[in-house]
């Protein structure tokens, strides 16, 4: 181990690659090695964009580092000082000279963006020795003394506290300390902004700060430059295993061993003087996706004053300017020449990375720098439009437009919106944070129990609130957009909307609300409850009066999106729905057929008095008989409702599903209920006790339920297969075609899809002697949720038609987990990184997974065109769709309004493969 | 197909393979094929025993018949003639000959012995023609019609009724009919018996019979010998599928395939008059095992005369003389000659056959003739008691012994038996039917109350009913042995008791019960309650006052046969044992170690109070502090008991199982106890309730239990691996070796075996630091119950230092089937078939074996030597023991009592392979 470990070191280093006119190592396809930032820069460099010289120290670095118990490759210091010496040729300064010297930013740089979960320390190699030569070249003493400032009090923190590890748990570690001591000493003299201060203040600040510095962290402030750079090295290295950053990777699914480069770069500087300014934009709107250069600048100001948000920045350009920000001056405006150097850049970057960007600028006493260039987030919106533009504009390919949009991002897509159209004809009454996407309009209401009210005599309300509490959660699920004058993106409402994928609009400050009146003011407009209001809750704007809004489905750019996806696409994709109404809104999604009918359903919900008072006699009855009698009154129910969603979805494959829940859950708890059914079956109250206290269970999901139940009482299963076949036979009579698949749900024995089948056939049989057919054609199929199931998939395939993997039961079962019982320690498993994600919601590649890829391949080894799909509700989870495709399946199904979501995934998944 | 069909019945086909002096074609190794009857007749020809010659038609044609849609392969008739003369000339008779006429019988022979569940005809050949022919030959025309009055009342019901499936539901079949004309007959007549029956009465009866059949059956009574021959030949085939034999071989676990045999044999007539006989013997006594030739005869009987019981049988020699028959003559006495060569034969029989043997005989005219012998059944004790003598004997070798005993007839040798020399010299009272085996000593009670009421004390009584009835379970539980007056072998006190392996007589008709007065007598004995009684449940004796009792491990024979299986032994045995009391009886029946220390036991049962007390408040804490100290109180109770039952096994292995159950299952109900937890943990009842449905779940067999506990409340893993450490630190101190093995259940994930670990490595250290040790050594394991941990097994390997198959859940989550409630369909499943076992008993080698397969490979492969064992009830089941031999496992862990039937089990496996 030790002698390769040696090895290792004489061969593999090269640790430093370096970036800048002329002399980049790298390019952009390096962000495994360099990071997004680093070979972004290199990239940019290659293009001869004006990218201030620097280098790279790279993630393998990070993870020796790491693997090597935080200690660098011997190999590295050598190259840092070769890389310095070259960055000092281009740049004509030297670091640490006291003459003329250079100062360098130190940042991080992973393979993918964590925007803020590492740390950065800009000015490094300001000290005793090159604060007089700065001073001299710049003339500007007081930008060196608040470099200076800057420099102390970010390396203090990053790179002295939360480097060490010594970061106090109360939050006022060293940054929060000397904050207070700038505040103070603001608030003594009399200074309202840091702008006040003067050489002098600043000088005394610094000796003050570095006083502090040594008192509070028992350590002299590095007055070398050298010894600054490695501290600011080292720091950026362990902040990928700070918490900010281990948590977020957590959150993303981001592996802990790709680790962080470190970009060194020759600083440049925005708060040299009203010629120098520093700003961010993005090559296109990132909210809706037009072709605008959108971006905000500041000027006299270092990056970190942008992110602060103390100034309202400067608008870029004309189509950056809003309400906030029209009354400052834009570079367009300001910087002509600037400004169009930067559209070259913005074109020639689009051109190059074919690709809206998200890029970071300074302007240092007239001349423009590239600091960074990435490729930008973007709404959902933002992303659809995107593609198809780009498509349009032949920047991107048809392949590439498909794989722009997210399918996650599509959700948002899905919600109804305001109708563009109209939308520009309302009128703005105020605007406030997108908390929650796509449009909503109803009648203003200011109370949760009102917005509940209305909502179920089906109208739809706004709910306008102060701000929201988790006690409105009834209120705000009953309505169907939330407006709040108060509360950030990360409030209350804007958390349990985005979570619910509800409209939302949040912290519209302009709003003064009196609840006890039941009206509110914003500007010149006022409203009472009841007066019809409209959000977009996507932007963020409040209208006056009703707007029209259009779905999804009729947006056409959505439409042909779907329809480009749907050519790569090799999965099919169905949908999972128990009514009418769900199987058009599903088939207007895109789904192919059903792949999943619940039969139960018909129990639950409005409607559902009369079956289910029959089924609760079935299942309460004693004797076959007076089971029997039970299922013939159960029968036409059953019938209309099966019916009903097969001519909705006439032409289209619908699966049919036997009953499956444990009956249990359908006996009646109320006296009223009780009373009636032990009056229909002729039975005393303390009889029905004893015969529904005999069917309860101590573990239901593993109970008396599914084909256990057919196999208990083939009457059930006949009369469910009558009430099929009587569907299709009627179908066909009418001239339609009807082949109904027949589901077997909760089997773990081909013995009993065998006898099941027979009384099916039986049934099958019946029925086309009733309707004088010669015979019904039908397929038998299976659901696979019992490990057993999957361990036996080639005989069950012997017996099977058709696999449909009931994902949820299955991971149930692989896992022993009961979905109802998960909350008490799921959590701990997540936090503890045990399990990547939760397995409910995205299907376990190791356990579940397996036993799927084992099934797929048993199975079709015996049955070569096993048809073979999921319908559990992974199965509208892109990275379950997409493990679907790997494994062969010939189809997903999954609830209506996730059809899109897996159409796309499956396109994405087939043209990745 | 049809190809391939003509071509095998050209050439496959010898379906007849004759039997007799010079002529078999067979012997005793063709049992698959020859069926067991026909393959001893055979053998016994060959060894020159005086066998009536006849012909065996193969059970390969059985299943040909049946598979061809019930018609015989073409090549039958012409075989069956053929042997039919070579028959008749070795005989010197022939089949349907007017004046010589050969007569025949139709039985079956299967595989394995299915007695009395398929069919038999005998006399077939009697007809018009031959009568006359036979009456002149033998000169004894009573004989002749009697036999052909048997042969229409056979035939009749068996092929022309039973085997056209014509026989109708409620009993009153052709049989019944022909049986009652019979008593009627001779009620008329004012007979007594059969024998008062003259040739006239018979000839009438015959005519009767005839039209009877006609007017039923709607068909003529065959007067033609070749179709009575074939007739006979299809109803011993159709029997093969009779609802009788069906239900047997499910049963058993005979395959439905295997067919039957028919054996056509030349008739030899025992009821030839007064120089003739019948009778069965065994070549040892089958109950006791003792070497002595054990049998009963009729004089002037067929078969089944001795069968139906309606005539005492006579003692076949001094041996076999007791109450009942000591005035009927023995054979010895009565044909000394003749029952000198039938001890010839059962000499050379035994000698030849290694083994007991039963057989039956028919003396014609005093000409002895052999009809059957096979291998014989015998009792637990039997058998233990016969291999020993064998092996002595030099009869048998040692594995052959070991053979010779069923795991399952261990059992009944475990229990407590009579001490045989005590048994000798006590006084019996009485017998009644063996209906529960071993003995039982205590004072005769008469009520179910009573009974329990003296148990609650540890006294000891004999529970003597007229009969019981389900109102008396409790009592039987608690009573030490039952005594029936009513009631026979299939009776409740029978069935409960077999099941229970409970001490047990019933149907001892002598006893005179006055349950009001608190008394019984039988004979000049009698007895009230309180009065000391002993039973021998396994001969059915019962014995005035206390006779001395032995347990299994004081008897030297078991002693010295269970060595002898141990010598032939791999896997290991060791016991699922939760006290000290539990640990001592399974080393008592050889456990190596203990391979389950259940955590949680000491909160059930006797002494629970305390340690439950403190459990509870530890369960409803609601932070870790309120847990914490829940726990520290809780500690010395869990070491005490650890402690306690690794000193009782000190030397051996103990695996002790963390915390498994979910919690809930531990929260109180009672009113009282709620306050007392409420006020110990100073909280209302209003928060205790709160807190208690908080833990509650919907199936908690899949909840927060077993590592999941662990990894949400690491400090309770932390206490319980402390007080393990300590147990062993004390033992370790006083001198001894202690290297406890620590088992983390309920896993589904390395990771959690990992985080277990650590917890565990912390207190192992902690630990060791207080008693001064340099360090602990331990093993931390995992049990696999859960598919994903086997699925994922060469990752969990990579983790644990052994694996422990917990197979009751493994088998739950395998097949989705929650143990308790399984009762609903089990039931239906075993009746279809769709199950051969329950696998809760048996292990399921289709699913749950295939996984444990697949872990134990994968394991091994990253963990050569990884230590492999089972720990669910199944490891005391001896086919499952089979399995776990077979598929390479270390060690099976199976309850005390069933140490010694998984030693056995393992020691049979490993002989076999």
């Amino acid at each position: 181990m030790a002698k390769k470990a040696v090895s290792k070191k004489v061969t593999a280093a090269k640790y430093v690659y370096l970036f800048g006119k002329g002399i980049s190592d790298g390019n952009a396809s390096m962000k495994n090695l360099l990071g997004g930032k680093g070979a972004n820069l290199a990239e940019m460099a290659n293009l001869n964009l004006p990218v201030p010289a620097g280098f790279t120290i790279t993630t393998e670095c990070c993870t020796a580092y790491f693997n090597n118990g935080m200690s660098y490759p011997a190999a590295l210091a050598k190259q840092v000082e070769d890389a310095l010496a070259k960055v000092e040729k281009i740049m004509g300064m030297k670091f640490g000279d006291p003459k003329n010297p250079l100062l360098v930013s130190c940042r991080s740089g992973a393979r993918s963006s964590m925007p803020g979960m590492m740390e950065t320390v800009l000015n490094v190699g300001l000290c005793s020795a090159t604060i007089p030569g700065l001073i001299k070249k710049t003339g500007n003493e007081r930008f060196v003394y608040d470099a200076y400032r800057r420099l102390i009090m970010m390396y203090s923190d990053v790179v002295m506290e939360k480097a060490e590890g010594i970061e106090p748990a109360d939050g006022k570690g060293i940054r929060k300390q000397l904050d207070d001591m700038l505040a103070e000493y603001k608030t003594e003299k009399g200074y309202k902004s840091d702008t006040d201060l003067k050489v002098a203040d600043l000088k005394k600040l610094c000796e003050a700060f570095k006083k502090t510095v040594k008192k509070v962290l028992k350590a002299d402030f590095p007055d070398n430059a050298k010894e600054q750079l490695w501290g600011g090295i080292g720091a950026v290295f362990k902040s990928w295993n700070g918490k900010k950053a281990t948590a977020y990777r957590r959150i993303e699914g981001i592996p802990d061993d790709w680790g962080t480069a470190v970009n060194v770069q020759s600083m440049v500087f925005g708060n040299m003087g009203d010629t120098s300014a520093t700003g961010v934009a993005f090559t296109r709107d990132p909210a809706t996706g037009d072709n605008k250069f959108y971006g905000e600048w500041l000027i006299n100001a270092q990056g970190e004053d942008v992110v602060a948000g103390t100034r309202t920045p400067n608008p870029l350009n004309d189509d950056t300017k809003n309400e906030q920000n029209k009354h400052l001056g834009s570079m367009q405006e300001l910087y002509p020449a600037i400004y169009k150097e930067l559209v070259g850049i913005r074109n020639k970057l689009e051109k190059h990375y074919h690709d809206m960007l998200d890029i970071e600028f300074t302007i240092q006493e007239k001349k423009l720098y590239m600091l960074q260039c990435r490729v930008g987030k973007r709404t959902g919106m933002a992303a659809l439009n995107m593609a198809m533009d780009m498509l349009e504009e032949k920047l991107i390919d048809k392949k590439t437009a498909v794989m722009r949009v997210s399918p996650n991002q599509l959700y948002e897509l899905l919600l109804p919106v305001l109708d563009p159209k109209e939308e520009k004809k309302a009128t703005l009454i105020t605007k406030g944070l997108p908390a929650g996407p796509g449009g909503a309009v109803g009648k203003v209401v200011f109370t949760s129990e009102k917005a509940v009210a209305l909502n179920a005599k089906g109208i739809k309300t706004i709910l306008v609130r102060e701000e929201t509490n988790p006690e409105d959660v009834e209120g705000m699920r009953a309505a169907t957009g939330i407006l709040t004058a108060r509360g950030g993106m990360t409030s209350h409402a804007a958390l349990v909307c985005r979570g619910w994928g509800k409209c939302c609009i949040v912290g519209a400050g302009e709003l003064k609300i009196n609840e006890a009146k039941g009206t509110f003011s914003v500007g010149k407009f006022s409203f009472k409850e009841g007066d019809m209001l409209s959000l977009n809750g996507t932007k963020g704007y409040a209208y006056k009066g009703e707007v029209a809004t259009i779905s999804a489905t009729e947006n056409p750019r959505f439409v042909k999106f779907m329809k480009l996806a749907d050519s790569f696409r090799k999965l099919g994709v169905r949908a999972n729905a128990d009514t009418p109404a769900d199987a058009q809104m599903a088939r207007n999604f895109g789904a192919e057929g059903i792949g999943l009918f619940r039969t139960e359903h018909m129990f639950y919900g409005h409607g559902a008095a009369k079956p289910l008072f029959f089924l609760r006699k079935m299942i309460l009855s004693a004797t076959v008989e007076e089971r029997k009698k039970a299922l013939k009154e159960l029968f036409p129910y059953v019938k209309k409702d099966i019916g009903a969603t097969m001519k909705a979805m006439e032409g289209c494959s619908v699966t049919v599903r036997l009953l499956d829940p444990p009956l249990h859950e359908f006996v009646p708890h109320s006296d009223d209920q009780k009373k009636e059914i032990a009056k229909a079956l002729k039975i005393t109250l303390a009889e029905f006790d004893k015969r529904a206290e005999a069917i309860k269970e101590n573990n239901p999901m593993m109970g008396h339920r599914g084909v256990r139940l057919g196999i208990t009482y083939p009457e059930i299963t006949f009369m469910q297969a009558s009430a099929i076949f009587e569907c299709a036979a009627e179908i066909i009579k009418a001239g339609g075609k009807c082949k109904p698949e027949i589901m077997i749900p909760v089997t773990c024995d081909p013995g009993e899809i065998k006898d099941q089948k027979a009384i099916i056939a039986e049934a099958a049989a019946e029925v086309a002697k009733k309707f004088k057919l010669a015979r019904i054609d039908y397929l038998v199929g299976t659901m696979i949720e019992i490990p057993r199931a999957a361990l036996l998939a080639d005989r069950m395939a012997a017996e099977a038609d058709f696999f449909s993997f009931g994902t949820n039961d299955l991971t149930q079962m692989t896992f022993g987990f009961s979905r109802d019982d998960i909350g008490s320690f799921l959590g701990s498993y997540l936090d503890k990184k045990l399990l990547p994600a939760d397995p409910f919601q995205t299907i376990d590649r190791d356990g579940v997974g397996a036993l799927i890829e084992y099934s797929v391949k048993a199975g079709r080894g015996v049955r070569k065109n096993l048809k073979v799909g999921i319908c559990g509700e992974q199965g509208g989870d892109p990275k379950s769709v997409a493990l679907c495709h790997a494994l062969g399946l010939n189809y997903v199904s999954c609830s209506p309004f996730r059809v899109p979501i897996a159409r796309l995934a499956a396109a994405q998944a087939a043209i990745e493969a």
